[in-house]
């Protein structure tokens, strides 16, 4: 096993594309001790008898350098033939899995069904992918989001892949988490965190299957340190993945403050783009700190910018926040 | 499930490469009505979770033209990323699993961990790759060869892949043999059988593994039709495998009148190669029928000409047993 830090400075929750990005900045600018980085796993299922787990992946695999950033989800240097002759064989092949991809897969479904916690076996492919930093999942038991549609209940990747998330959505639940336990113990990591950053992951499909698990849900709301989210929404739109359509079919508006006031009382400060720096105030009102920057990461050093502005951020607030107690 | 024949005129016996090739050379030769190719599976193995049955696949690559003939096993065009992702991760990459045929083996597991049967996977399989003809397991039942060396019981791939079969070899198990039973019933089978053909396969790792079935070796025991064997030596030297390496260190002669004596009562007749006509009395002494022939296959026409002149010999010497039996 990799140790996990024993005095980590800052716990970050993330789900794919956007949230591997920024996890990838973090692992820039914060060593090995400094950093946790906790993956939904919500997404996460069973196909062909394999157990995918595509955040977690998409987070090794943008830590470890081997993301492909212009496709924005899997392995650079990809090709597709496993998926070709089984599309030929009639198979299941509207999940889109890589020949190296595959690797991954193959491997953590061999240790799974060996006895490993699913903690353990990423611990081990973050070390076969050369990953230092700690990158956890949620919890080891299997959670499995699910979106209630026009259709009825929908297992996420059936809604997001094979449907493209066409069907409106009306409602959602985390099957399996309430019973879960978070995977690490939090009075070994709560004393020294500077600050909980929430990753700009789509806060329905990434963040909340995690707070879903009670032990995160009652980290989070009692946190010493502030809880810093990254707006997922940015000009009107998510950058990757459904966050936009979902706001809209939930009646709200596509902008951040419909972020804040969905975390509403676990957050404490929202980091947004500079295309919404219009919105700032609006945030404010709502009683958290806003931060407006350049939050879009088209490569590492934008990346590791934004790292280094939330944490910045995130430390300023704490030191306020120490500050006022003491006086 | 495809419906097997029910007047099958051949059955025919088969591990991989040059059972493959002969196999081939048949399904051009008779009709889906006329053939079936029992196949070895005392080679199948569990590897990183997946169920891998390398004489199976290399019968069905064959028949649907899928082999890559160069190499002698696995899929044409295939490509190796999978393999090299799994070995930058430090994972068990010793036996190669091309990106192609690796969707065989995930889809064949899946349906294996689903319920079905070997034989409903590898028809699923067959129809697939839109094989008419019927390509079946020996049995259902997992079957495993071990071969004892200096360093004690192997199991067959770790035997023949991962040490290349350089151990000595002592002696040979089929573990699961003896409890297995035959893939399909004898009776429907039988009575129209123009010869039981035993393919130019390695005797010990290809062919013995079935007849360690009971009901196949009962069945060709107590056959009413000729047992036509192809020997797999030819000229001194196995063309693929190991054949010609065992019988050596078994202490026998490398040549077909070793196949002949190794099958004994089993055996009514042998095809033999014409570099190897000089062998065709000492064979014809241990009470064979000898036919001497070209059997190296190099394309589709060496295979439907071997097909065929075994199919000739066979019913020849079908004929003549009936007509000694008026007589």
């Amino acid at each position: 096993m990799n140790a996990l830090p024993r005095k980590p400075r800052i716990l970050a929750l993330s789900g794919g594309v956007g949230g591997a990005k920024l996890a990838r900045g973090l692992t820039r600018e914060l060593s090995v001790d400094e950093l946790i980085v906790v993956c939904n796993t919500g997404d996460d299922f069973e196909h062909l008898g394999l157990t995918v787990c595509p955040d977690l992946d998409s987070v090794l695999y943008a830590v470890a350098g081997l993301a492909d950033d212009a496709r924005g989800w899997g392995r650079a240097d990809e090709t597709w033939n496993f998926l070709d002759a089984l599309r030929a064989m009639d198979g299941e092949s509207w999940f889109q899995l890589g020949d190296r991809d595959l690797a991954q897969h193959v491997q953590r479904s061999a240790w799974l069904r060996s006895g490993l916690s699913l903690s353990e076996v990423t611990a081990r492919l973050g070390r076969a992918h050369g990953v230092r930093h700690s990158i956890v999942p949620m919890c080891d038991e299997p959670v499995r989001t699910q979106l209630r549609t026009a259709e009825g209940w929908l297992d996420f990747q059936d809604y997001f892949v094979r449907r493209r998330a066409a069907p409106l959505v009306h409602d959602l639940r985390y099957v399996g988490a309430a019973a879960a336990r978070a995977s690490l113990a939090w009075p070994a990591i709560e004393p020294q965190l500077d600050a909980i950053v929430i990753c700009p992951s789509n806060p329905y499909l990434s963040i909340d299957p995690i707070l879903a698990v009670p032990d995160w849900h009652s980290r989070v709301r009692e946190r010493r340190a502030p809880v810093v989210a990254v707006s997922p929404i940015v000009a009107g739109d998510a950058l990757k993945g459904c966050a936009a359509k979902m706001l809209r079919e939930f009646g709200l508006a596509v902008n951040p403050v419909s972020i804040a006031r969905h975390y509403g009382e676990l957050l404490d400060a929202l980091v947004i783009d500079s295309q919404d720096a219009k919105y700032a105030n609006e945030i404010e009102q709502l009683g958290l700190a806003v931060h407006v920057t350049q939050t879009v990461m088209r490569n590492d050093d934008d990346r590791g910018g934004l790292a280094r502005t939330v944490l910045d951020f995130a430390r300023g607030l704490r030191a306020r926040s120490l500050a006022s107690r003491r006086a």
